[in-house]
Parts: structure tokens; sequence; C-alpha cells
């Protein structure tokens, strides 16, 4: 296969939003040798002006200057204005949303997606490299862009649509917020016993390396898979919070489903 | 605090069944330098004789031998019945599961609990000196040799009440067998829209990792956090299974809950 010639040149690019995640991408293309952030725009002048000595700053759209890719790391209800505002046309500009189609870019852009799949928090540092990247754009050009982009990061990146990255943001919900939910319902039970919530983070970790290399179907353990009916019994006379309760009792059933258990 | 003399002595023991914690336990005390297995017992004998020549094994209760402590890693159903049965009085014998009592243990002995909170898998390696030891005894004798264990093993060890292992095992079916199921249900929301896994799988190490440093209260993000309506409907719109949608109805309502939301 023959690699687009973006492999090998410098891609410069336009950085819009002053977000986590625009604080995120704009750390990873600093250190990337083969991308040049050559503007970073944001509404808000403020959020950016600490950075003006070492890059072009800016909160004016008319004032963008020219880049091979315009990317919008901003909240998903901006896009299409903002997309609409953009003082020029047939550039590639994409936005980087789990959930807003390719279809809310303005017509007359270029448009693409480069939806990194991770949880950026403001101050957590993070390998931008073991990110994965989604990608979907309207023409072979500007994917082959995006590849580049994203290999210049030393990320891996799928290519995805709309619908399948609408899928995987749902999927974000499950393993992260409603997993993140679960942590904290037990550190609600193990306080309320004054248990140091510390003994249960080394088996936190290793559950979630354990999916690493395994299906989650096959990484299961526990009552509920082996339909240990005494100890199932005996947890729920321990829960006191109805809310946990229910929590319990849903997820135990999911499981006996799953494993064949009724 | 003046540390006991097992700190400074080798410590013996006698290890008794061969499932994947004796396993673990036996590969870990092998390679302390303080601990020595001077036995291991197995009510079936194949299962330990691949070992025969590293260390004495036995299938009968009649031929065991002295030593510090006797570590029962063997069924919760069987731990009244091997005690009683065991042919000596007045030595330290412990178990270690999560939630039997340390009563169980037959009264004629010195009673003890060694129970390490990990998820132990026949063929993943894991370090043992990560997994966290929750300790109990009735005299404090006992309590600092098994402190010394512990701490001969490199692990970090918590003084724990059977109430309170009790509810640790409980916790720890809702940080690992009910995260695992969630792992496991956006697994099949994928596969069904055929998007790689792998995909989601750097998030799900984030999500473990973020709250090692930080409460599971404040690590929470996404739609349900922010009450974004719009969003979980949508999500409610894509999920075709009705399992997985109650799922997602109870813990969005949890998380709505936690965060003050309605």
């Amino acid at each position: 296969m023959i690699k687009s010639y973006y492999f090998y040149a410098m891609i410069s690019v336009v950085l819009l939003g002053a977000g986590n995640l625009a604080n995120h991408l704009y750390q990873a293309f600093k250190i990337a040798e083969r991308i040049k952030v050559v503007q970073w725009y944001n509404r808000s002048y403020s959020e950016v002006s600490s950075f003006k000595n070492e890059v072009n700053v800016t909160d004016s759209l008319e004032d963008l200057v020219e880049a091979d890719v315009y990317i919008l790391a901003i909240s998903d209800d901006s896009i299409a204005e903002i997309s609409s505002a953009l003082p020029f046309d047939n550039s590639l500009v994409v936005h980087t949303s789990g959930s807003v189609s390719i279809h809310q870019l303005d017509k007359k852009l270029k448009r693409g997606v480069f939806y990194p799949l991770q949880s950026f928090t403001k101050d957590a540092s993070l390998n931008f490299n073991e990110v994965p990247i989604c990608l979907e754009a309207l023409d072979k050009e500007s994917f082959d862009l995006l590849n580049a982009l994203s290999d210049a990061l030393g990320c891996t990146s799928y290519k995805i649509s709309t619908e399948q990255r609408q899928t995987l943001h749902l999927c974000a919900v499950f393993v992260n917020n409603f997993v993140n939910q679960l942590y904290r319902v037990s550190h609600e039970i193990s306080d309320a016993k004054r248990i140091n919530f510390d003994i249960l983070k080394p088996l936190i970790l290793e559950t979630s390396k354990k999916v690493q290399n395994m299906s989650p179907y096959k990484a299961q353990t526990g009552p509920a898979k082996r339909n240990d009916k005494r100890t199932i019994k005996r947890h729920l006379k321990q829960i006191e919070n109805p809310e946990h309760k229910a929590i319990y009792e849903l997820l135990t059933k999911a499981i006996k489903k799953t494993h064949g258990q009724r």
C-alpha cells in the first residue's frame, strides 16, 4: 500500500476550542514531530492567551489562517453554528464528538470526524498515543490526512461510521460512567462500615486489566455466575440501601442470564 | 512500636488446598525469603503431586507436620469440616475466605483469617505484593504472626472484622462481577454493530486508574451527571435489548441521585 504524502509531510493544524480535550490535543500536537499547530482559536481570548508566546492565538474567526485541517474541539451544541460561521470553504474541518453526525458540519466544507475515545480530565495527564482515534470523512483524501494526523500522534485509528460512533459513545457510558457509579456504590457501602476504600483499589485495577486480553464473558466469576443462591441471599440481606439492592438484583439477573443460569 | 519476633524469624507454613488461590499463594510463598512452606496438603493427591520434588506433599490429614500456621485455601463449604478434622489443637489455623466467619473454624484451634482481596485466575500471573490482605485473629500473638506473614509477602495488610470482611466481599461483587457484566453488555452492543471491542479497552483501563487517586464521586462525568436529557433519550432509543435498557435506566437514575439531579 502506498501511503499518502501526508505520512511524510508536516501537517498544519488550526485548533478551535479550549476545553479539556482541546488542551490535551494541544499538548499532544506540540510534542508530535510532524504536526504544527499554526493557530489556536477560542471565542473567549483569556482561556488561550497564556499560550500567546508559543502559538498564534485568536478569538476572531475572521482572522483564521490557512491550514491542512481545522479541528473543532468544542461542545456538541456549537458544532453546526461554528462550522457555518467559518469564513472559507472547501478546507477540511473535523469535529471531535462521539455523538454528532458528520452532516452537522456545513456543506460548504470538506468534512470529517476525529473522535478520540477516552475520558479526558483537566489535570490528569495521559499518554495520548494510547488513545484510539475514530475517523470518518466524506472523501478519500480527507480520510488519508486524518489517518496521517493520528499516525503522527502515535495513535491507533479506526474507520468508524457516524452510526458506529454513536454506538461507541453509548458503550463508553456503560464502561465509564456506569462502572464508575458501581465504584461509588461500593465506596458508600464500605464507608458505612468504616472500611478503607483503598483495600478495593487493586481489585478494581485487576478487573479492568483482565479484559484487555480476555473477553468479559470469559473473565466473569462470582456468586451470580455460579448461581450460588446462599451467598446472593446473604448479600441482599447485608445491603441496607434499597437503590443498591435494586442494582444488585438487576445485575445478578443479567449475569445469570448471560451464563445460562436462571 | 516493637515488632514481634516473627518479623525477623522464618515463618513455617502448611498450605491446604490446590485451587487458584492455593496455587497463587504457593508461588508467592516460594519466592518470599522469610517464609518456608513445610508441607502442601490436598485431598486429591494428583493435584499437588507434580510439586513433590520441591515440597513435602500429602493427601492425608493424619500426616500433617508441625508449622507456625496452617492455611486453609479451600472452598467455603469445607472450612468447618476440615478444621474439625485436623489431628491437633492449639495451633494457628486460618481460612482465606471473604465470607466465612472466623467462628466456623473449630474451637480447639487458635483461629484466624488471612483473606487476600483480589480476583485470582488460573493462568493470569499477578504481583502478589500488590494484593491487600485482610487479617483477623482472636489473640494478639496470632494476629502478629499473620501480620508478619503478610509483611514477608510484601503485602499491605488491614485489620478487618468478620462483619467488615463480609461487607468487603459484597463490595467486591460490585467492583468486579458487576463491573465486568457492564463490560460484557458493552461488548454485546459493539459486536452487534461490528465495532472492534479493542477501541473501548483504553477507556476501561483509564476509568479504573482514575479512582486510584480520586474518589468515584469526583471522577464521575457524562450525560447522567450533567442531566443531559437529549443524549439520554437518544441512547435509550439506540438500545435494542430491553435488559440493557433496564440497566441504562437504573444506573442513570442512580448517578442523577448521587449528583443531585432529578
